[in-house]
């Protein structure tokens, strides 16, 4: 069976040694001194190693069972909800006014990476509920606040986010669910919605679903959609829940993963709703929800491809089979451990330089939400939006290809499901597809992001690698190793930027055809310059004479090789982007 | 459901126009004439579509059962084992005497990716059969084969092989099974082997198992490795059946895909046996059926990229979500059709020109085959002995992705059961492990395969492509296009080549951290190749007049695309393979 260790030492060196967190004035930072986020992180760790990792095969195997309208979460679920309940570990970053700890985004992320890697299906269910918290603390009336949040804080109640219908996904202004006024304040929501993830369950008393419906007689298409609040349970005055609301889960999805949670085909027949936000201003209001989505289903491509990573590594020194090509390393054995073929090596490199530069992309992005959500710093803010579909939708793909390479270290066993390896590939692939596929992430970034406000978080991007090179310069330690494949890597992204300005507009399909390429692009700069600030602080560690070298030089060593072996990638993804459209859209569709 | 066409005319076109096999001199090709090959392949595609495909889904759903010793297959598979049988489609090209028809390889190459491409996991039961036939036809004496080919020629009787153990896959050295001689000509043979696929089932009298084993008191390690023949019932003189043999089906793995076929645990309890040609020479005569089998599972890879990219492409054409964005195209509608996202058609092309050179270098090297068995070349064994480790880990690693990419196109859908792309991906992932995982390919064409025979097949595949290129060098119409492409990309493969020359011998982790990105280098230059190749037969017919111009202008718009936008991949792969073992063995074991 799989196990998992949490990386608290690794990620206490990021927040600690790399973004300095407690020196920081973003209100709340002051707190996160070494000593608290240790304890916090460890105590995190143990939940995931003995009460989600266990129960992660368990939820794979089983599955939610539909049976009468109910359905059933895998065996011990239920418990170990509770155990998250009681341990206050579902709203970490809430008000604390709303029952919540109200600390920072970027400890929750670090906890939310460690949960979701001990056990993704399980995790969703409090994942969906604080996304669907933080719409309603975002855009509700005081009373919505008042009614809802306090129970969904500590997951008393559970939330859902209902975007999707069969015949629409990426395109919402087709939806046909539709809300009828009724006069009272209230409407009625009719219509099927699909793939809503923790759509029932066991686990909660109650069930908050946030719906996409339109009002009739609004706006055409997406300008006409609006968000609501459609509870299970219909809550009384007093607070207390009243009639079974008309929403019924009509079926569960047989999925590819994930099965331990439920997704459900949700159908609404005449259910009572409550304007959420403004009407025909739904998607605003979803965004709240759908920004932070992303950013924790990036998370999740790093958190599996983490979890697979350790066991492929345990197995890699554990499983004897030939001999090291420089002569025999384990004389006493019958054979070497895989460890010391160079091919296993290269695949273990591949992912921990990954996991560890993404880890470290993943805190530095959850700071900025802390900046811009706690500190108001619209250039934080501005730089997070930037930046959002590229963590979703690199740390996904290379996250979901980690796992595949995790899985290939144990060759025929990696493929049975008794080691557990398949689950982390077939867990991990949804995270490419949901909150928005991939595509339209890089649709996203290119198509939106990059031109947002003038261009001006692109090139504050452009600046910050900049300056960086620019302070360190004289650092001969980092120069050949760190800076100069940066500088390199940024001046790809900079010249494929140029490209998508120039013909963007006149040929819109020139840019549009390397929209994923760039997105993958600016996910390796994004690394590049994690492991350069973290090669900096690694060797400020080493030069102050730390008692822990092992740990840094290990660091150094891992970041040689992304700067080597994967950064140069760049270049690859710009000289596509830079062939444009034309071989892209060669075809006429028909002629495929 | 997912549903399947044949793709005939693109099979004709290699066959006919790119490689002109009814003008090649190799024995049998002379009657490979285009009506023989189309009525051939038409009447292949139909059992494929009509009676494979259907099957598809229910084998992923049933699986296979073990009940009192007895493995059930999925529904269905029973009767359509019988069809193939009474259709003569299980030994094309076995030699008539056994029941065979002799026919090229090639052909049979040709129609097995059609049945993988429908159900793989059908179809393994009568390649595992092909196999284990041609090792017996190699190796066997003359009692050997009158005894067993003539009923495995038309999958009476099916066959397996047995190589792995539980503590041992690739270093089979490590192999604990014993035969013990029983003076007669027999052997006793027991101990256990894992991962055997269509191990037991109920679709034929009698299972030819091929099992690797050790005599006692034969050299240690690999050396001292036999190989025998072990009926699951014993063949009695006169040829009908005898007693059941000790050897029994332990258990059926749960697997991540390919649930259609049996993957059986194998006991054997002192099971009687027949070596199968000489003592401790195990290995040699496995290989004959490795080879082989590398091959086809290169050509799975490839067989699930194509009916994946089908359904991909149904579904892109039929789904309407967004609008172009250089104009509505489908003003009637809704929404326009999904593959007028300009990421999309990315998607589909990466597919499609991946498919179509793939298909292509699979046929060359069934070409290569031929020429080698039939026709005694040297040189062609030698090539495509060189060669066999790109088809196997480049094919099924590329493949695999290329079934990511086509699930992705479906979102949400792809993720679900019920459309059938998630199997497409869960049964390509086992080609990337089998028959020797592609780490261990890489390993086996950068350790062994480069250097044998002094160098002398890499250095005429490079002769090759040189003298390609030279015969073309007026041709105006390749030269930008492909030509130049090509020549690049070769310049990388040989200047990899030339550091491992360099570097090997005093520094082997240098080549072999090198070598999985060589095996996908060198795959990308015989794509590039293939594409050339097929390129200059377009501009041919299309300079002739021809009635079927869009095909021929698809074929060169889909190739432009694999030059400009998958070809370069080259130089990453040489960065990579340049940058030797530095960064790749940095750590030490226990430094992870």
């Amino acid at each position: 069976m799989p196990s998992y260790t949490a990386p608290t030492r690794d990620m206490q060196f990021v927040l600690h040694e790399v973004l300095n967190v407690s020196e920081q004035t973003t209100p709340g930072y002051a707190e996160l001194e070494p000593d608290f986020t240790k304890a916090v992180l460890e105590e995190a760790g143990k939940i995931a190693s003995e009460v989600l990792m266990p129960l992660n095969a368990v939820g794979d195997t089983e599955g939610c069972v539909l049976e009468n309208g109910v359905v059933r979460t895998p065996k011990g679920f239920k418990e170990a909800f509770e155990q998250m309940k009681e341990g206050g570990w579902t709203a970490l970053d809430l008000p604390e006014e709303f029952g919540g700890q109200y600390m920072p985004y970027i400890l929750g992320t670090a906890v939310g990476e460690m949960f979701s890697a001990a056990n993704q299906a399980f995790t969703m269910y409090q994942g969906l509920t604080h996304g669907a918290a933080s719409a309603i603390l975002v855009h509700g009336s005081e009373d919505q606040k008042a009614t809802y949040l306090p129970k969904m804080a500590n997951c008393e109640w559970t939330g859902t986010m209902n975007l999707t219908e069969p015949h629409c996904g990426t395109d919402l202004g087709l939806m046909r669910t539709k809300a009828e006024p009724q006069g009272d304040g209230s409407y009625k929501i009719t219509g099927q919605k699909i793939f809503i993830s923790s759509g029932e369950h066991d686990m909660a008393d109650n069930i908050i679903h946030l719906v996409l419906a339109k009002i009739p007689g609004g706006p055409e298409g997406i300008k006409g959609v609006s968000l609501f609040i459609v509870p299970k349970f219909i809550v009384k005055e007093d607070g207390s829940l009243g009639d079974r609301n008309g929403v019924t889960c009509g079926k569960i999805e047989e999925k590819m993963g994930i099965h331990g949670n439920s997704t459900c085909v949700m159908n609404y027949d005449g259910a009572t709703g409550w304007l959420l936000g403004e009407e025909h201003k739904g998607m605003r209001a979803m965004f709240t929800m759908m920004n932070e989505a992303r950013i924790g289903v990036g998370m999740q491509g790093l958190a599996q491809a983490e979890v697979a990573y350790q066991n492929a590594l345990a197995y890699a020194k554990d499983r004897l089979q030939g001999r090291a090509v420089t002569g025999t390393e384990n004389p006493n054995g019958p054979a070497d451990p895989l460890i010391v073929h160079p091919d296993i090596r290269r695949s273990l490199m591949d992912q921990k330089s990954f996991i560890e530069g993404a880890r470290a992309f993943m805190l530095w992005g959850a700071e900025l939400i802390d900046r811009s959500h706690r500190g108001n710093d619209a250039a934080a803010e501005g730089l997070i939006s930037l930046m959002t579909p590229v963590i979703k939708g690199f740390l996904t793909d290379e996250g979901y290809d980690m796992t595949v390479l995790a899985q290939q270290i144990y060759g025929g066993h990696g493929y049975i499901e008794e080691w557990g390896m398949s689950q982390f590939t077939r867990d991990a692939r949804i995270a490419m597809i949901y909150e928005g596929a991939n595509g339209v992430q890089a649709l996203d970034l290119v198509g939106r992001k990059l031109a947002q406000d003038g261009g001006k978080h692109v090139m504050a991007f452009f600046e910050l690698v900049k300056t960086f090179l620019k302070e360190n310069e004289g650092n001969e330690a980092l120069k050949a190793d760190f800076l100069d494949p940066l500088k390199a890597a940024s001046k790809d992204l900079q010249a494929s930027a140029m490209f998508f300005m120039q013909n963007g507009m006149k040929n819109p399909n020139a840019a549009l055809s390397g929209s994923y390429d760039f997105m993958h692009l600016f996910g390796h700069v994004c690394l590049g310059l994690m492991w350069a600030r973290m090669a900096k602080s690694a060797h400020a560690a080493l030069e102050a004479g730390t008692s822990d070298e092992a740990f840094y030089k290990t660091k150094l060593a891992t970041g040689r090789f992304y700067m080597k072996r994967r950064l140069p990638a760049t270049a690859l993804h710009l000289a596509r982007i830079q062939s444009g459209a034309d071989t892209v859209m060669a075809l006429e569709a028909e002629a495929f």
